[in-house]
């Protein structure tokens, strides 16, 4: 048991109902346990509470010297402690959805203590000599920032060298996934030859340990098997984060944001139902992500034992980042570098403007989504409310002859307050969805910059080698034709990417379009009806 | 030639193409005439500018304790000196539209400088036991604050004790207004026997003296002469005085605001047109003011010298104030004091009620209108650019695979901006004529108190006279029934005032909410279009 006196740095809001301790800045407190593990302190505080908070959030009293930087990151969820790091249960026992990460959490903490709320697209990477120098700036929304993260804190561990310099001990016996030429400057991966959706519904509220705690599971039907599943937020996190160890190559859809508040409220469990389906449909309609074992796993999968099977699988999988490309059969030509060289650079600046534009249109949905529900609803309140009192004033009678009118004004005003409520409803009608899908293609153009990262460092590598004279012909052959085949990967993948989006975009545009159509239509009837009135 | 030097108080500035001096609060100034009149005063400033400028907004050096008061209220502009008030003219030389109230504006000031934007509807001077000490708040548009002030500064200017013992000397030989009783509760004016209408067209800014004045005239067309007639917003000025002057009784629609900057540009000038228009209607469709001289010599004059005499006359005129009830018949029949009490009482109410939600509305359209030209305008083409920017993202051509969706997207963008000018004109289609009709009635309701309290004050000065022992029964019956005409005269008023309201509202409503369905279908169809190119 320790015993000494902290200061608090930042205030710090407990969740209720788990054992943390809100704690306000300036506040001293009393550790109890330093031992509690994820970056958690056990104290008391003045007024003798006792319970958990961030260890980073104080300071102890002889440390004379707080820094005035922004809080840190918080660590995982006090309630996590002791077992995330061994998690390997079909279900565990806690109350919380968002927990599964471990990893990303804490490197998050690490890496984020620098560049709070950086949120930029930067192509610096893409043009360093070296990478290990390359200093990345990534989105802050934990699923995109995961597989960057990974990257960024080592590039060994993404196979990149493994894979050019061909190191891996157990090569597949044969490739699984074929890029074709679909004219001289086209590239596809092979498409998918048993399309199959897969629909995400009703979101439960499950409870364990005799009520005490509670998750929500959602329910995952595949149309190849018809068997529903049951899946937490947990569970497509962990796949998450499978897929992007594993598919270097591909830029991957977000899973929506870790939200902690909040998250047992109707509105944000339906919404995150919508979310996880715009990613489940993605990786369906994606012929490399919709074939690969761990996916069908996670769709598949009913039982607890083989749960755990695949899961551990899924983890030692040696055929992870780059070393994916050994799966991958490709046209049997070599590229110009002068081909490369021109694509990369185009895709770069197309999906830096993509990029940028999503977020700026994200920005306005969010911004228009806001002012549906607040300033547009409150303006046409207040203009309902005016014409309504004025109403009830030419009912004052005095002869008697006012209150035909008075029964009409007072109807503009309560034909006011309705638009107002449209307004208030509408936004979840038009702005959410397309935010929805804007989200999710944000989310892919953020992670570009990895992936074009890694094409350029194998470029490199394989630069390197043929300046090397220790290097054999044929060695320097069969490093040609990897980095090659990564090229041509980078390519399928922007060649997917871009039709995806192509018709995915249309289709939200066009959704988003027949809404505002019959949102203002609505309007026209309301005034319509009214109008009548006065006929 | 005054010679001192002076502080700026207050930041005045100066009408361009004037003698008028722009004065930063602060500056010193060096005083070269003080005897210029109307509150000028001619001075240079330190860059050797000479002009003139307000007495009040500047303070002698020695005075060494500057007023922490809002800036007095302006006297009449400045190149209105040496002869406004002895004007007689047709049409006088000066470029300013707006200085024909010498008396308005002298009162104006004395009368606001204790009560800077008061506009406030106040009950009080209606329950006075005194009219002397009685302290109406009244509006501050000059228009209707006029009036107000003639009531407020003289009771026995207005005439109402004049009225009240008779002691008129040119009684009129018949009377010519009647009032008669609908039923037992209502009375009316008589209805207008030959009614016309008026229309006020053609704005035309005229130029005198070389071009150096300029001013700008309206063409009245009365239906019954066919003949066009050019007035100024100063002859309207004249005429509304005159009208205000001599129907005390009668609730007078206010003018549009003497507004002094902007007062060439188009759209004012088209603006103040209209609601120069809503006055004329108002005048012409009430049995009284239509039918009275001054206003048919308003309307008819096209002669100098019969308008000099015509104007002359009516200055002269002395059947003014409550003195204008001899000129009426009313109901041969005593009223009973709880009916008038009653009624009075009601109409208060009422009248009260109206004030306040009319000016509740005002408000509302008035920040509506801004809104429409900024706020909605600004969201809507914010909206516009977000899309349209990435339509531009989507032509980034490579493969030439997206030059459709570009185009449509960036024409999601370009609805979008179209929209904003939709918003932007759309205000003065719809909120500025609704603003022009309750700004007309706002004005009546807010000059009722006044009326109320005449009425009031009559009943005060019957009831003197009944408890007077030297007053003769003779005497006291001519006291009684020239009350009762009065009193007859603000029911009648108060009747036609409601049905007026009654009409006109409705009228304006309907117009209103067509606009809003036209407006709203133009959106619909707008979306419809861009639509199109998605199915």
């Amino acid at each position: 048991m320790a015993l000494f006196k902290v200061e608090a740095l930042y205030d710090f809001v407990g969740e209720s109902n788990t054992a943390e301790l809100s704690i306000t800045a300036g506040e001293t407190l009393t550790v109890t346990r330093v031992d509690i593990g994820e970056g958690w302190w056990e104290g008391l505080n003045s007024k003798g509470q006792s319970g958990l908070f961030p260890e980073a959030y104080v300071s102890k009293i002889e440390d004379s010297t707080p820094p005035s930087m922004p809080p840190p990151v918080l660590p995982p969820q006090a309630n996590d402690w002791g077992g995330a790091q061994q998690d390997d249960d079909w279900d565990d026992e806690w109350d919380n959805d968002d927990t599964y990460s471990e990893i990303a959490n804490t490197q998050r903490e690490s890496h984020y203590s620098n560049e709070p709320n950086q949120n930029q697209f930067s192509y610096g990477a893409a043009h360093a000599d070296n990478l290990s120098e390359s200093n990345f700036s990534v989105d802050n929304r934990g699923t995109v920032a995961k597989k960057s993260l990974n990257i960024f804190s080592s590039y060994v561990k993404s196979g990149l060298e493994s894979y050019i310099f061909g190191t891996l001990k157990d090569i597949p016996a044969h490739t699984n996934v074929r890029i074709y030429r679909e004219n001289d400057n086209i590239f596809r991966w092979e498409m998918i030859s048993n399309p199959y959706t897969v629909q995400v519904t009703s979101p439960k509220k499950a409870s364990k340990m005799g009520g005490l705690k509670s998750f929500i599971a959602y329910q995952l039907t595949p149309s190849f098997t018809g068997i529903e599943v049951s899946r937490r937020y947990k569970h497509f996190d962990w796949l998450h984060n499978r897929l992007s160890e594993k598919f270097n190559v591909i830029a991957m859809p977000p899973l929506p944001d870790k939200q902690i508040s909040g998250r047992y409220e109707e509105h944000f469990i339906e919404h995150r139902r919508v979310q996880l389906q715009e990613f489940v449909n993605y990786v369906c309609r994606h012929p490399v992500l919709s074939t690969c074992e761990v996916w069908h796993h996670f769709l598949t999968c009913t039982n607890e034992k083989q749960w755990k099977e695949g899961k551990r699988k899924a983890e030692k999988d040696q055929l992870v980042g780059a070393n994916f490309c050994l799966c991958i059969e490709a046209p049997d030509k070599d590229l110009l570098a002068s081909t490369i060289e021109s694509k990369i650079e185009n895709s770069i600046t197309y999906i830096s403007q993509m990029d940028q534009n999503i977020k700026g249109l994200m920005q306005t949905a969010a911004d228009q989504q806001k002012k549906c529900e607040n300033l547009y609803k409150r303006e046409q309140t207040k203009i309902g409310e005016s014409f309504f009192t004025l109403g009830v004033a030419f009912e004052h009678r005095e002869g008697g002859m006012f209150s035909e009118l008075a029964t009409d004004v007072k109807k503009i005003g309560t034909t006011y307050m309705e638009i107002a409520k449209l307004y208030e409803d509408q936004a979840k009608i038009d702005w959410q969805p397309l935010t929805d899908k804007l989200y999710l293609y944000r989310g892919i153009t953020s992670s570009y910059p990895d992936i074009f990262s890694m094409q350029k460092h194998s470029e490199q590598k394989k630069k390197e080698c043929e300046k090397n004279s220790q290097i054999s012909s044929v060695q320097i052959n069969e490093v040609r034709k990897r980095t090659d085949i990564l090229t041509y990967a980078v390519f399928a993948e922007l060649d997917h990417f871009r039709s995806e989006m192509n018709s995915e975009f249309k289709a939200a545009m066009k959704s988003f379009l027949q809404e505002q159509v019959n949102f203002y239509r609505n309007i026209v009837s309301k005034f319509e009806d009214t109008l009548q009135r006065f006929e």
